[in-house]
């Protein structure tokens, strides 16, 4: 697409917004509205009051998601504030919808104190089936998040810290696989401690990962400097460099086997890929521009290599996970998406690429495969039945069932 | 309908819900999703980051309404929870949409502390084009609405306060028209002093009515009982009974052209409507049962009665109003709606049946007629313009054009 700026904007302004509140039901007669509205409506209401569950089976809550942002974040956008992030939040609820069949709605809240956003979230709680965070900055989206997952009943997740650490950790799954390497085995390098990042490094640390370097814009995370931290690097500091080592990051490059750059332009150049260990893998994933080009990385050696950009394979794409993953959660009714379903997920995500299609350039299936939701959803859903968080009696394969039919 | 209960219960059950949101744009290929997500989304970003009213052009803001409640006085069901009264504000959504193509979705909030509703309305402003509080009980609607208005640059309306008056309004001039009485000439006796009862009393006091007897449970309101009452009805006492007269309503009514009611099945008897002045207009509005039935109201010699009920002629229905009222506000961006585009709204309604059409039967125009919006919208516009609150160029023809259009 030659000039796709011009187009976005043109188009944009061509539908004034992308999403629209629509009616499921019929309303066309007068008995149609006596049914919808009054005097029909009462009764659903008093089924609700008698028995709060039942709103899962007379509104549309059980498949709706508040998109909530307050802006501080956006894309690589940085804090442009919650009414301009509106565009972007728009495009995700019709990625939900797009994706997994699930209702989306953007709540764009302008404040950035974290306190007012737990509150507000909360006092919407009830009329949700689920909560996707959205391009709140880090160190915050981290404590919201938290609390939110603390007071709330329905899931809360945040598509900035776990959409891209599912992802990637499916890539590296298959990666790994590819080249022969056990995960126990390998060093890795993460660039980036803010909302992704930190998330990144968890998911890797459970997937048993030997050795993790984290970097920030200043240097390695280490105890002895963790004064300098916000609290979600000072956990990061702890989980990853308890002796204080004191490597640079082109230091830290000769001994890796894998790179994880959720950072910025320019991080790495092709000596610092072709420093690293045989059959290395790097996932350059800074938006817009990865931390080293995907040709570059190339020529310096990597074996495997995974960019944000959908112009070079093994694009690392959080649509590959959040549409799946709210499908599953809202079909057994979660009450959270916890790090087993977020490890089912991008176990399922790897899964689609049978070992012997898996090369350097397939390692993660593209983001409009329509098997992508309905594997992730089975996968979630199954893990959540067997973590005790599924309120609702449904299998796996059912969940599957539906994800498959909303996308037809 | 025989089991119009049973029939609206199965129909939300097998619908689950009635709200769904949709895309208005394509999504088909990954052309699409680079226009409608990233990298284009971050264009309209940049443009509304540059120039904040840019948010009308790139996004839905400019028609989507927020149906904003907490369901502490959910139709005549009373208190019954903000998750409760989600079916209410589907509901309401959707006759937003089937009536004026204006998006709204619900906002349930499970607080009754007006402040905490205000500052969470505040905090999502941004993202809505409009606020219709709804089903918010009395008195804290009137100052949640009243705080609101002060803080928030788009327009906010309490449906169940302006809704009813605006339509009953209508009903009276029409009526009044058809009896061949002046405002000025007439006495009124309303029945109920909470939301809706003061908004009309307010209404009819700017339309000139000579006399009005306002009445809550207790009896009449005087200035000399202020004491016992809520601060809206403390207004109403003042407005109305200045001089502290204490008549019973049975007293009042011999003395009356014109009852309005908006208060509890049961109020009025035959012998009370028979000892109205000639040519009584009776509004028993009351819901779901009337002060005093239709036929009734008609043996006791009322020569115009309208209830809220659909089974009888000259139902009074909200929805002759706020969906053309927000059609218009929204078309001209108005920063408010305000005394003068509701009493613009219902002129407009009572417009609709021309001098020679109006018989007892009818002096309300039908729900379902396709010419209200568009001319609410034309009167609401004009209105909005005339008092300087209309924030885009546009004219009140090309307004009802436009509400023409969306409902085709």
């Amino acid at each position: 697409m030659k000039n796709y700026k011009e187009e976005a904007l043109s188009m944009h302004r061509k539908y004034q917004g992308k999403l629209a509140v629509v009616s499921k039901v019929p309303l066309e007669t007068s008995e149609d509205l006596t049914l919808a509205y009054t005097p029909g409506v009462a009764e659903p209401c008093l089924k609700i009051k008698e028995n709060p569950d039942d709103i899962y089976e007379y509104t549309s809550k059980g498949n709706m998601v508040a998109v909530v942002t307050n802006g501080t974040a956006v894309l690589g956008l940085g804090d442009i504030g919650a009414a301009a992030g509106l565009p972007v939040m728009e495009g995700k609820a019709l990625l939900f919808k797009r994706f997994a069949g699930v209702d989306a709605f953007p709540i764009c809240l302008e404040t950035k104190d974290p306190d007012k956003i737990v509150e507000t979230v909360k006092l919407m709680e009830g009329s949700f089936g689920g909560i996707n965070l959205e391009d709140i900055r880090s160190p915050e989206c981290v404590e919201i998040e938290e609390k939110l997952k603390k007071i709330c009943s329905i899931p809360v997740f945040h598509d900035d810290q776990h959409g891209t650490a599912i992802v990637v950790t499916a890539g590296i799954l298959n990666a790994l696989t590819l080249v022969g390497k056990k995960a126990a085995d390998i060093t890795a390098v993460v660039s980036g401690t803010g909302a992704a990042g930190s998330s990144i490094i968890k998911m890797i640390t459970n997937l048993g990962i030997g050795r993790i370097y984290a970097f920030n814009v200043h240097g390695i995370l280490s105890r002895e400097n963790s004064s300098e931290y916000n609290r979600v690097e000072k956990q990061v500091a702890l989980l990853t460099n308890p002796m204080n080592e004191t490597l640079t990051l082109r230091e830290a490059m000769a001994k890796a086997d894998l790179f994880i750059g959720v950072s910025a332009a320019g991080v790495l150049d092709e000596a610092m890929v072709a420093s690293m260990k045989k059959d290395a893998i790097v996932f350059a994933m800074a938006n817009p521009v990865p931390e080293i080009d995907y040709p570059v990385a190339k020529a310096g050696g990597a074996r495997v290599v995974g960019t944000g950009r959908s112009d070079y394979p093994n694009q690392v794409n959080n649509v590959l996970a959040f549409p799946g993953i709210f499908r599953g959660a809202l079909d057994v009714r979660a009450s959270d998406i916890n790090e087993e379903m977020k490890l089912a997920a991008a176990r399922a995500i790897a899964g689609l690429i049978p070992r012997e299609e898996l090369t350097e350039e397939n390692i993660l299936p593209k983001a409009l495969d329509k098997r992508i939701a309905p594997e992730v959803a089975y996968a979630v859903a199954q893990a959540a039945i067997e973590t005790g968080v599924a309120r609702k009696a449904i299998t796996p394969e059912e969940v599957r069932e539906h994800a498959r039919r909303v996308l037809e």
